[in-house]
Protein backbone atom coordinates (compact mmCIF):
# COMPACT_ATOMS: atom_id res chain seq x y z
CA UNK A 1 0.00 0.00 0.00
CA UNK A 2 1.45 3.40 -0.94
CA UNK A 3 1.33 6.38 2.08
CA UNK A 4 -1.42 7.65 -0.21
CA UNK A 5 -4.02 4.66 -0.10
CA UNK A 6 -2.70 4.40 3.64
CA UNK A 7 -3.85 8.09 4.41
CA UNK A 8 -6.89 7.64 2.58
CA UNK A 9 -8.25 4.33 4.23
CA UNK A 10 -6.78 5.87 7.86
CA UNK A 11 -8.93 9.16 7.09
CA UNK A 12 -12.23 6.53 6.33
CA UNK A 13 -11.74 5.21 9.61
CA UNK A 14 -11.45 7.87 11.44
CA UNK A 15 -14.25 9.75 9.67
CA UNK A 16 -16.74 6.42 10.02
CA UNK A 17 -15.33 6.61 14.00
CA UNK A 18 -16.60 10.17 14.66
CA UNK A 19 -19.61 9.47 13.15
CA UNK A 20 -19.79 6.42 15.47
CA UNK A 21 -18.90 7.94 18.45
CA UNK A 22 -21.53 11.09 17.89
CA UNK A 23 -24.06 10.55 20.32
CA UNK A 24 -27.91 10.08 18.79
CA UNK A 25 -29.25 12.93 17.05
CA UNK A 26 -32.95 12.67 18.87
CA UNK A 27 -35.60 14.32 21.82
CA UNK A 28 -34.48 17.71 23.31
CA UNK A 29 -30.70 16.87 22.71
CA UNK A 30 -31.60 16.58 18.83
CA UNK A 31 -30.00 20.34 17.79
CA UNK A 32 -26.96 20.19 20.45
CA UNK A 33 -26.06 16.55 18.63
CA UNK A 34 -26.80 17.65 14.97
CA UNK A 35 -25.09 21.44 15.49
CA UNK A 36 -21.67 19.03 16.15
CA UNK A 37 -22.63 16.80 13.42
CA UNK A 38 -22.31 19.09 11.08
CA UNK A 39 -19.26 20.64 12.18
CA UNK A 40 -17.53 17.86 12.99
CA UNK A 41 -18.43 15.82 9.34
CA UNK A 42 -17.58 18.79 7.27
CA UNK A 43 -14.72 17.27 4.77
CA UNK A 44 -11.69 18.13 6.64
CA UNK A 45 -8.29 16.91 6.31
CA UNK A 46 -7.90 15.42 9.70
CA UNK A 47 -4.43 15.86 10.04
CA UNK A 48 -4.08 15.99 13.76
CA UNK A 49 -5.67 12.47 14.16
CA UNK A 50 -3.81 10.98 10.51
CA UNK A 51 -0.56 11.89 12.47
CA UNK A 52 -1.36 10.31 15.84
CA UNK A 53 -2.60 6.72 13.81
CA UNK A 54 0.69 7.26 11.42
CA UNK A 55 2.64 7.66 14.42
CA UNK A 56 1.53 3.86 15.28
CA UNK A 57 1.72 2.65 11.37
CA UNK A 58 5.41 3.95 11.70
CA UNK A 59 5.80 1.65 15.29
CA UNK A 60 3.49 -1.71 13.82
CA UNK A 61 1.21 -0.52 16.42
CA UNK A 62 -2.70 -1.41 15.53
CA UNK A 63 -4.45 1.15 14.78
CA UNK A 64 -7.58 0.93 17.07
CA UNK A 65 -4.95 1.51 19.85
CA UNK A 66 -5.09 5.20 18.97
CA UNK A 67 -8.39 5.32 16.97
CA UNK A 68 -10.61 6.78 19.55
CA UNK A 69 -7.95 9.53 20.99
CA UNK A 70 -7.30 10.46 17.57
CA UNK A 71 -10.94 11.33 17.43
CA UNK A 72 -10.77 13.49 20.35
CA UNK A 73 -8.11 14.99 19.23
CA UNK A 74 -10.17 16.10 16.17
CA UNK A 75 -13.27 16.95 18.33
CA UNK A 76 -10.77 19.02 20.15
CA UNK A 77 -9.84 20.92 16.82
CA UNK A 78 -12.93 21.75 15.48
CA UNK A 79 -14.47 23.11 18.56
CA UNK A 80 -11.07 25.32 18.40
CA UNK A 81 -12.36 26.30 14.81
CA UNK A 82 -16.32 26.77 16.03
CA UNK A 83 -14.98 29.60 18.74
CA UNK A 84 -12.06 30.88 16.62
CA UNK A 85 -14.82 31.43 13.78
CA UNK A 86 -17.78 33.98 16.21
CA UNK A 87 -18.26 37.16 15.49
CA UNK A 88 -16.50 38.29 18.81
CA UNK A 89 -13.26 36.52 17.85
CA UNK A 90 -12.04 36.08 13.84
CA UNK A 91 -15.69 36.39 12.36
CA UNK A 92 -15.37 34.14 9.42
CA UNK A 93 -18.69 33.45 7.97
CA UNK A 94 -17.20 29.65 5.94
CA UNK A 95 -15.43 27.07 7.07
CA UNK A 96 -14.08 24.02 5.02
CA UNK A 97 -16.17 25.46 2.36
CA UNK A 98 -19.52 25.56 4.02
CA UNK A 99 -21.11 28.47 6.52
CA UNK A 100 -19.88 28.46 9.62
CA UNK A 101 -21.67 26.89 12.73
CA UNK A 102 -22.74 30.77 14.01
CA UNK A 103 -24.15 31.62 10.49
CA UNK A 104 -26.52 28.40 10.66
CA UNK A 105 -27.23 27.67 14.34
CA UNK A 106 -26.85 30.96 15.72
CA UNK A 107 -23.86 32.28 18.20
CA UNK A 108 -25.46 30.99 21.34
CA UNK A 109 -25.86 27.02 20.46
CA UNK A 110 -22.27 27.54 18.54
CA UNK A 111 -20.87 28.26 21.85
CA UNK A 112 -22.23 25.27 23.53
CA UNK A 113 -21.68 23.27 20.19
CA UNK A 114 -18.04 24.07 21.09
CA UNK A 115 -18.10 23.44 24.41
CA UNK A 116 -19.87 20.06 23.96
CA UNK A 117 -17.13 18.47 21.94
CA UNK A 118 -14.73 19.89 24.13
CA UNK A 119 -16.17 18.13 27.00
CA UNK A 120 -17.23 14.89 24.67
CA UNK A 121 -13.25 14.68 23.70
CA UNK A 122 -12.53 14.11 27.46
CA UNK A 123 -15.54 11.61 28.43
CA UNK A 124 -14.11 9.62 25.69
CA UNK A 125 -10.44 10.14 26.60
CA UNK A 126 -11.70 8.52 30.27
CA UNK A 127 -13.51 5.43 28.76
CA UNK A 128 -11.86 4.65 25.72
CA UNK A 129 -8.87 2.50 27.62
CA UNK A 130 -6.00 5.23 26.97
CA UNK A 131 -3.75 5.70 29.80
CA UNK A 132 -4.48 8.98 31.72
CA UNK A 133 -1.09 10.59 31.11
CA UNK A 134 -3.04 11.06 26.99
CA UNK A 135 -5.63 12.88 28.72
CA UNK A 136 -3.21 14.70 30.41
CA UNK A 137 -0.97 15.61 27.38
CA UNK A 138 -4.10 16.71 25.62
CA UNK A 139 -5.19 19.13 28.28
CA UNK A 140 -2.06 20.46 28.26
CA UNK A 141 -1.55 20.61 24.42
CA UNK A 142 -5.02 22.28 23.82
CA UNK A 143 -4.87 24.46 27.43
CA UNK A 144 -3.41 28.25 28.49
CA UNK A 145 0.42 27.18 28.29
CA UNK A 146 -0.72 25.46 24.65
CA UNK A 147 -3.74 26.24 22.03
CA UNK A 148 -6.13 28.48 23.75
CA UNK A 149 -2.91 30.61 25.26
CA UNK A 150 -1.65 30.98 21.62
CA UNK A 151 -5.29 31.92 20.16
CA UNK A 152 -5.42 34.37 23.00
CA UNK A 153 -2.71 36.50 21.76
CA UNK A 154 -4.01 36.33 18.24
CA UNK A 155 -7.07 38.38 19.18
CA UNK A 156 -5.27 40.47 21.75
CA UNK A 157 -2.72 41.81 18.95
CA UNK A 158 -5.16 42.64 16.50
CA UNK A 159 -4.44 45.89 14.97
CA UNK A 160 -1.15 46.66 16.88
CA UNK A 161 2.33 45.77 15.61
CA UNK A 162 4.27 42.69 16.82
CA UNK A 163 7.35 41.23 16.51
CA UNK A 164 8.43 37.52 15.66
CA UNK A 165 8.70 37.04 19.02
CA UNK A 166 4.77 37.21 19.72
CA UNK A 167 4.19 35.82 16.02
CA UNK A 168 5.99 32.26 17.00
CA UNK A 169 4.35 32.58 20.25
CA UNK A 170 1.06 32.71 18.44
CA UNK A 171 2.03 30.12 16.02
CA UNK A 172 3.18 27.80 18.74
CA UNK A 173 0.31 27.92 20.70
CA UNK A 174 -2.95 28.11 18.31
CA UNK A 175 -1.59 25.75 15.63
CA UNK A 176 1.61 24.26 16.85
CA UNK A 177 0.42 22.95 20.26
CA UNK A 178 -1.88 20.34 19.02
CA UNK A 179 0.09 18.91 16.24
CA UNK A 180 3.15 18.21 18.88
CA UNK A 181 0.65 16.49 20.98
CA UNK A 182 -0.96 14.07 18.37
CA UNK A 183 2.63 13.22 17.82
CA UNK A 184 3.42 12.99 21.55
CA UNK A 185 0.46 10.93 22.29
CA UNK A 186 1.10 8.76 18.96
CA UNK A 187 4.88 8.07 20.44
CA UNK A 188 3.45 7.08 23.84
CA UNK A 189 0.78 4.58 22.99
CA UNK A 190 3.42 3.01 20.72
CA UNK A 191 5.46 2.20 23.49
CA UNK A 192 8.57 4.87 21.95
CA UNK A 193 11.39 5.02 23.59
CA UNK A 194 11.65 8.63 25.91
CA UNK A 195 14.29 10.42 23.19
CA UNK A 196 11.70 9.26 20.16
CA UNK A 197 8.59 10.74 22.22
CA UNK A 198 10.61 14.36 22.56
CA UNK A 199 11.66 13.71 19.20
CA UNK A 200 7.77 13.30 17.67
CA UNK A 201 6.76 16.50 19.88
CA UNK A 202 9.74 18.40 18.51
CA UNK A 203 8.75 17.80 14.81
CA UNK A 204 4.67 18.64 15.34
CA UNK A 205 5.90 21.83 16.71
CA UNK A 206 8.45 22.76 13.98
CA UNK A 207 5.45 21.28 11.21
CA UNK A 208 3.12 23.14 13.22
CA UNK A 209 4.38 26.69 12.55
CA UNK A 210 5.27 25.44 9.03
CA UNK A 211 1.49 24.81 8.65
CA UNK A 212 0.38 28.23 10.35
CA UNK A 213 2.55 30.06 7.61
CA UNK A 214 1.80 28.36 4.74
CA UNK A 215 -1.73 28.89 6.17
CA UNK A 216 -0.69 32.66 6.26
CA UNK A 217 0.33 32.35 2.95
CA UNK A 218 -2.33 31.17 1.32
CA UNK A 219 -4.63 33.34 2.84
CA UNK A 220 -3.18 36.07 0.49
CA UNK A 221 -2.29 34.07 -2.50
CA UNK A 222 -5.29 31.89 -2.91
CA UNK A 223 -9.26 32.31 -3.80
CA UNK A 224 -12.13 31.57 -1.41
CA UNK A 225 -13.61 28.95 -3.81
CA UNK A 226 -9.94 26.68 -3.61
CA UNK A 227 -9.29 27.03 0.43
CA UNK A 228 -12.74 26.89 1.51
CA UNK A 229 -12.97 29.59 3.74
CA UNK A 230 -12.30 33.72 2.89
CA UNK A 231 -9.33 34.79 1.76
CA UNK A 232 -7.66 37.92 2.89
CA UNK A 233 -8.93 37.30 6.48
CA UNK A 234 -6.35 38.37 8.06
CA UNK A 235 -5.99 41.65 6.63
CA UNK A 236 -10.07 42.17 7.43
CA UNK A 237 -9.41 42.09 11.17
CA UNK A 238 -6.09 43.91 11.28
CA UNK A 239 -4.12 41.03 11.72
CA UNK A 240 0.03 40.74 11.37
CA UNK A 241 1.22 37.71 10.49
CA UNK A 242 4.38 36.56 8.80
CA UNK A 243 3.52 38.19 5.58
CA UNK A 244 3.14 41.14 7.28
CA UNK A 245 5.84 40.99 9.00
CA UNK A 246 8.34 39.67 6.89
CA UNK A 247 6.78 39.97 3.09
CA UNK A 248 5.77 36.77 1.24
CA UNK A 249 9.25 35.82 -0.14
CA UNK A 250 10.77 35.79 3.39
CA UNK A 251 7.82 34.25 4.69
CA UNK A 252 7.88 31.23 2.14
CA UNK A 253 11.82 30.66 2.89
CA UNK A 254 11.07 30.89 6.48
CA UNK A 255 8.58 28.35 6.08
CA UNK A 256 10.15 25.51 4.38
CA UNK A 257 13.14 25.90 7.11
CA UNK A 258 10.57 25.22 9.41
CA UNK A 259 9.22 22.32 7.79
CA UNK A 260 12.78 21.04 6.80
CA UNK A 261 13.56 21.14 10.74
CA UNK A 262 10.38 19.09 11.14
CA UNK A 263 11.19 16.17 8.78
CA UNK A 264 15.40 16.08 10.45
CA UNK A 265 13.53 16.39 13.68
CA UNK A 266 11.84 12.73 13.01
CA UNK A 267 13.12 9.21 14.30
CA UNK A 268 14.27 8.54 10.86
CA UNK A 269 12.18 5.24 10.59
CA UNK A 270 8.70 7.14 10.99
CA UNK A 271 8.28 7.44 7.68
CA UNK A 272 4.57 7.73 7.26
CA UNK A 273 4.54 11.08 9.17
CA UNK A 274 7.43 12.23 6.99
CA UNK A 275 5.16 11.34 4.21
CA UNK A 276 2.83 13.36 5.56
CA UNK A 277 5.04 16.28 6.15
CA UNK A 278 4.40 16.74 2.34
CA UNK A 279 2.09 20.58 2.46
CA UNK B 1 -17.46 22.01 65.03
CA UNK B 2 -20.53 22.75 63.72
CA UNK B 3 -21.82 22.44 60.48
CA UNK B 4 -21.05 25.80 60.08
CA UNK B 5 -17.45 26.04 61.28
CA UNK B 6 -17.36 23.03 59.28
CA UNK B 7 -18.61 24.74 56.01
CA UNK B 8 -16.71 27.84 56.40
CA UNK B 9 -13.64 25.91 56.78
CA UNK B 10 -14.05 23.82 53.69
CA UNK B 11 -14.68 27.09 51.70
CA UNK B 12 -11.73 28.46 52.76
CA UNK B 13 -9.60 25.52 51.64
CA UNK B 14 -11.54 25.76 48.37
CA UNK B 15 -10.47 28.81 47.96
CA UNK B 16 -6.75 28.45 49.11
CA UNK B 17 -6.66 25.64 46.74
CA UNK B 18 -8.23 27.08 43.70
CA UNK B 19 -5.56 30.14 43.91
CA UNK B 20 -2.85 27.71 44.23
CA UNK B 21 -3.71 25.40 41.14
CA UNK B 22 -4.66 28.16 38.76
CA UNK B 23 -1.58 29.53 36.63
CA UNK B 24 1.07 32.08 37.41
CA UNK B 25 0.02 35.18 35.49
CA UNK B 26 2.95 36.53 33.71
CA UNK B 27 4.08 37.09 30.14
CA UNK B 28 1.91 36.59 27.07
CA UNK B 29 -0.46 34.37 29.26
CA UNK B 30 -0.91 37.05 31.49
CA UNK B 31 -4.49 38.16 30.69
CA UNK B 32 -5.80 35.05 29.69
CA UNK B 33 -5.22 33.70 33.54
CA UNK B 34 -5.63 37.11 34.91
CA UNK B 35 -9.41 36.36 33.28
CA UNK B 36 -9.35 33.02 34.58
CA UNK B 37 -9.04 34.47 38.17
CA UNK B 38 -11.16 37.43 37.99
CA UNK B 39 -14.01 35.30 37.54
CA UNK B 40 -13.14 31.77 39.53
CA UNK B 41 -11.99 34.57 42.49
CA UNK B 42 -15.09 36.02 42.82
CA UNK B 43 -17.17 35.48 45.97
CA UNK B 44 -19.20 32.10 45.22
CA UNK B 45 -21.35 29.95 47.32
CA UNK B 46 -18.40 27.10 46.32
CA UNK B 47 -21.40 24.71 46.37
CA UNK B 48 -20.53 22.09 44.34
CA UNK B 49 -17.32 21.69 45.61
CA UNK B 50 -19.02 21.81 49.12
CA UNK B 51 -21.01 19.15 48.67
CA UNK B 52 -18.06 16.74 47.10
CA UNK B 53 -16.47 17.26 50.24
CA UNK B 54 -18.70 16.97 52.90
CA UNK B 55 -19.61 13.63 51.41
CA UNK B 56 -15.54 12.79 52.18
CA UNK B 57 -16.32 13.89 55.76
CA UNK B 58 -19.63 11.95 56.33
CA UNK B 59 -17.56 8.79 55.47
CA UNK B 60 -14.67 10.08 57.36
CA UNK B 61 -12.17 10.03 54.22
CA UNK B 62 -9.52 12.81 54.46
CA UNK B 63 -10.35 16.17 52.32
CA UNK B 64 -6.98 15.79 50.24
CA UNK B 65 -8.34 12.98 48.60
CA UNK B 66 -11.14 14.99 46.99
CA UNK B 67 -10.04 18.56 47.30
CA UNK B 68 -8.49 18.94 43.36
CA UNK B 69 -11.72 17.03 41.37
CA UNK B 70 -13.75 19.45 43.92
CA UNK B 71 -11.53 22.44 42.80
CA UNK B 72 -11.85 20.90 38.96
CA UNK B 73 -15.50 20.81 39.56
CA UNK B 74 -15.71 24.64 40.68
CA UNK B 75 -13.70 25.29 37.51
CA UNK B 76 -16.69 24.05 35.29
CA UNK B 77 -19.51 25.40 36.98
CA UNK B 78 -17.26 29.12 36.72
CA UNK B 79 -16.87 28.46 32.81
CA UNK B 80 -20.08 27.66 32.33
CA UNK B 81 -21.30 30.76 34.20
CA UNK B 82 -18.87 33.08 32.14
CA UNK B 83 -20.47 31.38 28.42
CA UNK B 84 -23.94 31.50 29.70
CA UNK B 85 -23.26 35.37 30.42
CA UNK B 86 -22.24 36.18 26.87
CA UNK B 87 -24.33 38.62 24.93
CA UNK B 88 -24.94 35.85 22.05
CA UNK B 89 -26.46 33.67 25.25
CA UNK B 90 -28.42 35.33 28.62
CA UNK B 91 -26.50 38.42 28.28
CA UNK B 92 -25.58 39.60 31.91
CA UNK B 93 -23.66 42.33 32.99
CA UNK B 94 -23.49 41.17 36.69
CA UNK B 95 -22.45 37.82 38.32
CA UNK B 96 -21.46 37.37 41.92
CA UNK B 97 -22.25 41.55 42.64
CA UNK B 98 -19.53 42.33 39.69
CA UNK B 99 -19.52 43.08 36.25
CA UNK B 100 -19.44 39.62 33.88
CA UNK B 101 -15.64 38.83 32.86
CA UNK B 102 -16.88 40.02 29.21
CA UNK B 103 -17.99 43.56 30.48
CA UNK B 104 -14.47 43.76 31.90
CA UNK B 105 -11.98 41.69 29.45
CA UNK B 106 -14.22 41.87 26.19
CA UNK B 107 -16.34 38.96 24.52
CA UNK B 108 -13.72 37.10 22.42
CA UNK B 109 -11.40 36.69 25.67
CA UNK B 110 -14.41 35.50 27.78
CA UNK B 111 -14.87 32.84 25.36
CA UNK B 112 -11.60 31.69 25.71
CA UNK B 113 -11.23 32.19 29.52
CA UNK B 114 -14.29 29.80 29.43
CA UNK B 115 -12.21 27.19 27.73
CA UNK B 116 -9.27 27.48 29.35
CA UNK B 117 -11.52 26.40 32.89
CA UNK B 118 -12.65 23.61 30.95
CA UNK B 119 -9.68 22.67 29.97
CA UNK B 120 -7.43 23.30 32.61
CA UNK B 121 -9.97 21.53 34.46
CA UNK B 122 -9.71 18.12 33.37
CA UNK B 123 -6.08 18.97 33.32
CA UNK B 124 -6.29 18.61 36.92
CA UNK B 125 -8.02 15.48 36.91
CA UNK B 126 -5.77 13.88 34.70
CA UNK B 127 -3.07 14.18 37.34
CA UNK B 128 -4.23 14.95 40.35
CA UNK B 129 -4.42 10.97 41.37
CA UNK B 130 -8.24 10.56 41.12
CA UNK B 131 -9.06 7.54 39.33
CA UNK B 132 -10.15 7.66 35.47
CA UNK B 133 -13.48 6.78 36.31
CA UNK B 134 -13.84 10.43 38.08
CA UNK B 135 -13.14 12.41 34.77
CA UNK B 136 -15.76 10.14 33.28
CA UNK B 137 -18.23 11.53 35.45
CA UNK B 138 -17.70 14.56 35.25
CA UNK B 139 -17.13 14.66 31.40
CA UNK B 140 -20.23 13.26 31.41
CA UNK B 141 -22.11 15.68 34.16
CA UNK B 142 -20.34 18.83 32.51
CA UNK B 143 -21.57 17.21 29.13
CA UNK B 144 -24.22 16.91 26.09
CA UNK B 145 -26.43 14.82 28.60
CA UNK B 146 -25.98 16.77 31.22
CA UNK B 147 -25.27 20.21 32.00
CA UNK B 148 -24.77 21.47 28.36
CA UNK B 149 -28.02 19.75 26.80
CA UNK B 150 -29.90 22.05 30.02
CA UNK B 151 -28.38 24.78 28.54
CA UNK B 152 -29.38 24.50 25.07
CA UNK B 153 -32.56 23.76 26.00
CA UNK B 154 -33.00 27.15 27.68
CA UNK B 155 -31.66 29.42 24.80
CA UNK B 156 -33.65 27.59 22.33
CA UNK B 157 -36.85 28.06 23.86
CA UNK B 158 -36.49 31.60 25.11
CA UNK B 159 -39.46 33.42 24.09
CA UNK B 160 -41.51 30.37 23.36
CA UNK B 161 -43.96 28.37 25.23
CA UNK B 162 -43.16 25.40 27.64
CA UNK B 163 -44.57 22.49 29.49
CA UNK B 164 -42.93 20.84 32.52
CA UNK B 165 -41.62 18.14 31.01
CA UNK B 166 -39.35 20.59 28.48
CA UNK B 167 -39.00 22.79 31.99
CA UNK B 168 -37.71 19.94 34.23
CA UNK B 169 -35.51 18.62 31.48
CA UNK B 170 -34.14 21.56 31.40
CA UNK B 171 -33.17 22.34 35.26
CA UNK B 172 -31.91 18.37 35.10
CA UNK B 173 -29.27 19.62 32.29
CA UNK B 174 -28.42 23.11 33.31
CA UNK B 175 -28.22 22.99 36.83
CA UNK B 176 -28.86 19.35 38.74
CA UNK B 177 -26.66 17.97 36.31
CA UNK B 178 -23.28 19.25 38.27
CA UNK B 179 -24.93 18.78 42.01
CA UNK B 180 -25.62 15.39 41.12
CA UNK B 181 -21.99 14.66 39.81
CA UNK B 182 -20.64 16.56 42.87
CA UNK B 183 -22.11 14.19 45.19
CA UNK B 184 -21.83 10.60 42.55
CA UNK B 185 -18.35 11.69 42.80
CA UNK B 186 -17.92 11.98 46.58
CA UNK B 187 -19.33 8.46 46.83
CA UNK B 188 -17.19 7.27 44.85
CA UNK B 189 -13.68 8.50 46.38
CA UNK B 190 -15.04 7.45 49.69
CA UNK B 191 -16.10 3.95 48.51
CA UNK B 192 -19.27 4.00 49.08
CA UNK B 193 -21.41 0.88 48.69
CA UNK B 194 -23.21 1.15 44.43
CA UNK B 195 -26.98 1.69 46.36
CA UNK B 196 -25.58 4.78 48.42
CA UNK B 197 -23.83 6.42 45.14
CA UNK B 198 -26.99 5.95 43.76
CA UNK B 199 -28.45 7.46 46.57
CA UNK B 200 -26.38 10.55 46.54
CA UNK B 201 -26.42 10.85 42.78
CA UNK B 202 -30.35 10.84 42.92
CA UNK B 203 -30.27 13.49 45.77
CA UNK B 204 -28.17 16.17 43.84
CA UNK B 205 -30.51 15.87 41.33
CA UNK B 206 -33.34 16.50 43.10
CA UNK B 207 -31.44 18.98 45.05
CA UNK B 208 -30.32 20.87 41.86
CA UNK B 209 -34.08 21.16 40.52
CA UNK B 210 -35.22 22.76 44.04
CA UNK B 211 -31.85 24.84 43.62
CA UNK B 212 -32.87 26.30 40.30
CA UNK B 213 -36.77 26.38 41.45
CA UNK B 214 -36.01 28.78 44.41
CA UNK B 215 -33.23 30.28 42.01
CA UNK B 216 -35.87 31.20 39.61
CA UNK B 217 -38.12 32.74 42.60
CA UNK B 218 -35.66 35.30 43.39
CA UNK B 219 -35.06 36.31 40.44
CA UNK B 220 -38.41 37.80 40.63
CA UNK B 221 -38.86 38.50 44.45
CA UNK B 222 -35.66 39.78 44.80
CA UNK B 223 -33.49 42.84 44.69
CA UNK B 224 -30.39 43.04 42.33
CA UNK B 225 -28.11 44.10 45.75
CA UNK B 226 -28.81 41.21 47.63
CA UNK B 227 -28.84 38.82 44.28
CA UNK B 228 -25.61 39.83 43.32
CA UNK B 229 -27.10 39.81 39.67
CA UNK B 230 -30.02 40.95 37.93
CA UNK B 231 -33.45 40.48 38.78
CA UNK B 232 -35.96 39.72 36.23
CA UNK B 233 -33.62 38.19 33.87
CA UNK B 234 -35.81 36.00 32.75
CA UNK B 235 -38.36 37.40 31.84
CA UNK B 236 -36.43 40.37 30.08
CA UNK B 237 -34.86 37.61 28.13
CA UNK B 238 -38.80 35.99 27.38
CA UNK B 239 -37.46 33.28 29.14
CA UNK B 240 -40.57 30.53 30.53
CA UNK B 241 -39.79 29.16 34.33
CA UNK B 242 -40.99 27.77 37.28
CA UNK B 243 -43.20 30.61 37.85
CA UNK B 244 -44.58 31.68 34.60
CA UNK B 245 -45.90 28.32 34.16
CA UNK B 246 -47.07 27.23 37.75
CA UNK B 247 -47.47 30.39 39.51
CA UNK B 248 -45.67 32.04 42.42
CA UNK B 249 -47.16 29.88 44.95
CA UNK B 250 -47.35 26.79 43.46
CA UNK B 251 -43.60 26.70 42.57
CA UNK B 252 -42.54 27.85 45.67
CA UNK B 253 -44.62 24.52 46.76
CA UNK B 254 -43.00 22.31 44.40
CA UNK B 255 -39.53 23.74 44.74
CA UNK B 256 -39.91 22.44 49.05
CA UNK B 257 -41.41 19.29 47.86
CA UNK B 258 -38.25 18.82 45.50
CA UNK B 259 -36.06 19.80 48.58
CA UNK B 260 -37.55 17.30 50.94
CA UNK B 261 -37.25 14.83 48.64
CA UNK B 262 -33.43 15.77 48.02
CA UNK B 263 -33.26 14.90 51.78
CA UNK B 264 -35.37 12.30 52.11
CA UNK B 265 -33.12 10.42 49.54
CA UNK B 266 -29.70 10.85 51.04
CA UNK B 267 -27.97 7.72 53.28
CA UNK B 268 -28.98 8.34 56.55
CA UNK B 269 -25.71 9.25 57.81
CA UNK B 270 -24.76 12.15 55.34
CA UNK B 271 -25.80 14.63 57.92
CA UNK B 272 -23.08 16.96 56.45
CA UNK B 273 -24.76 16.93 52.77
CA UNK B 274 -27.96 17.63 54.45
CA UNK B 275 -27.06 20.13 56.83
CA UNK B 276 -26.26 21.69 53.37
CA UNK B 277 -29.14 21.35 51.81
CA UNK B 278 -31.42 24.43 54.16
CA UNK B 279 -31.71 27.03 51.14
Amino acid sequence: MTALDSSTTLRSLINERLEELLPKREGLHFLLFEGAHYSLMLPGKRLRPLFLLKVLEDYNIPIEKGLDVACALEMIHTYSLIHDDLPCMDDDDLRRGKPTLHKVFGEGQAVLVGDFLLTYAFEILATCGAPQEITALIAKGAGGHGMIGGQLVDILFEGRPIDWNILEFMYRGKTAALFATALECGALLSGAPQTEQEALKQSGTLFGIAFQMYDDILDVTSTTPSLGKPVGSDAANGKSNCITLLGLEKAKEMAAEFLNEAKSSLPPHCRGVRDLFSL
